[in-house]
């Protein structure tokens, strides 16, 4: 499964997952984990990104 | 966190976290276990509703 998984699926796969994570209570834990491994230096992103990221995660707190 | 979470998401923050999903390796667990959260009566959906988040994970499975 590789980053551009999401390109494969339709539109409707693609919010069901959403949907799915979701009611999992897990989008939050996902992004949080993927900022710290950028931060642990296991992932390494453009600075642009990690801002997408980091505002992604405020986002989703908010919730 | 409701279920209309995704609907708050712009499309480039749901294709955001899509992708995070994915490289943090978990989109088949998240829809696996919600399928035994309904298996398990913890979850109760309609039968179509059963059928496209199946379909979704054999999906998943291939990629």
């Amino acid at each position: 499964m590789s980053l551009n998984s999401t390109t494969l699926l339709s539109s409707e796969e693609a919010r069901l997952l959403l949907d799915l994570l979701f009611k999992q209570h897990y989008a939050v834990e996902v992004v949080s984990s993927h900022i710290s491994d950028i931060e642990n230096g296991l992932v390494s992103v453009e600075e642009e990104e990690y801002k997408r990221i980091s505002s992604l995660y405020h986002r989703l707190q908010e919730m």
